[in-house]
């Protein structure tokens, strides 16, 4: 594939950077450098997509694209050991204000409103991004780079950005978490997760169409007393479960529509 | 379509008797008779699967299999307005015992594990059935019958089907909740609810091969309290869900794989 004229530097070795080294790579950009405080991960990223290796971030060459997805708690050192060079420099943090990179020229966010893990490489319509940049220019810059590898590119400020954050902690990390309890609870009775998949699947793709509260199904909703006292009897010892199960319940029903 | 040597008759004419009924005829099995005390929706349901509508249940003729889909508050009258003929007689009710049917020489349970509106027709993969009979003869009839419309049969008895329903609230009716609550986060800040389509359909798409242990991702499971804490500030006017953030967020981080 012919390699554009885009030179990008990923400080990072994690899901996210991965993800984005990657399907950037792919999309015919050149990474050309990798820096990670992991230096294995930073090898095995810096192989998958041709890139070199560079051990401190001091000795980082210029680039046209910094894109930095490091754990945010590692961000403010990594913000403060890069030099102010030339390229657009983005963080792809959900709940971290634009600002924290100030001391550069050029700036801006890439948040990917996506789950994102190593063993999963994801299509262009699954991966919208969430941007936002210090200035025109480099808005217009960020979005022409967000497209080479996104069909859903959004131009979100901190604030929404946060909230979008949040949202997806509730969509996504809460509701893989109601699987696993889900799960347990069919393995105690020796049957197997497997069963539910179809399930699962039908959940979502359910409101890809229709909003959530056309989807919504089951006994809360119904407001079916006798069925719900069952399940909360079944539930006796898992204190916690029992305690989600109520407030669902309650939320569920509150918010159904009055007839 | 050429009609199996199969005569249904179902009593009644919402999401489950409908998906029920059009899936057996569309599978070549003729349904005779619908009854519903909803005479309308009766009208409606018998006109789609080319049946007669029956104004009373003392007036249903004799059929192969009965299937009784009402709300779990009407199936005990049901029952005892039904005369025990010589079909096959089950319900659909994952939280009902099997023995409410035993004035029926053959009886058994036909419990769809899945999300039904009768605005969605599914396929048989999407559609595992849980079944129970009375005895071996029944049971092997029944899923004769159930293999007609759907490629997952799986005998579950009572006990098992009670907590694959709960299960099944939990996978699919409270994270339908968490897709609606997340929506709204977004609607504060003007966004629209499209924008997490993406990340719900990839968060049920991953389970499909992964374990939802394995497919966790977030703030929760990372520890991460400065992005947490973020969180718990933004739900401030919203007491209910800031208690279900907490809830999850403890029990991610309590059943995650100890490093």
């Amino acid at each position: 594939m012919k390699r554009l004229p885009l030179k990008i530097t990923i400080l990072g070795s994690g899901n996210v950077a991965t993800q984005f080294a990657t399907t950037f790579h792919a999309a015919g950009a050149t990474i050309a450098e990798v820096y990670s405080p992991n230096a294995a991960h930073a090898k095995t990223l810096a192989k998958k997509v041709k890139a070199n290796v560079v051990k401190s971030i001091a000795d980082l060459s210029a680039a046209d694209f910094i894109l930095i997805a490091v754990k945010d708690d590692a961000l403010t050192a990594t913000v403060k050991a890069l030099p102010a060079g030339k390229g657009i420099v983005v963080h792809t943090a959900g709940s971290v204000p634009m600002n924290v990179l100030q001391k550069f020229p050029q700036h801006g966010v890439l948040y990917p409103l996506q789950t994102i893990s190593k063993k999963r490489t994801l299509k262009t319509e699954q991966l919208p991004l969430c941007i936002e940049a210090s200035d025109k220019k480099t808005l217009a810059k960020l979005k022409q780079i967000a497209q080479l590898i996104s069909g859903k590119v959004r131009l979100l400020d901190s604030d929404q950005r946060r909230a979008a954050h949040l949202a997806a902690v509730f969509a996504c990390n809460f509701t893989n978490h109601l699987y696993a309890i889900a799960g347990q609870l069919l393995e105690e009775k020796n049957l197997p997760f497997d069963l539910l998949r179809p399930l699962i699947l039908e959940t979502a793709e359910k409101v890809q169409q229709l909003s959530p509260s056309e989807a919504q199904t089951g006994p809360a909703l119904r407001n079916d007393r006798s069925v719900m006292n069952k399940h909360l009897a079944l539930l006796k010892t898992h204190p916690e479960w029992k305690q989600l199960y109520r407030l669902f319940s309650k939320s569920i029903h509150d918010s159904a529509p009055k007839k």
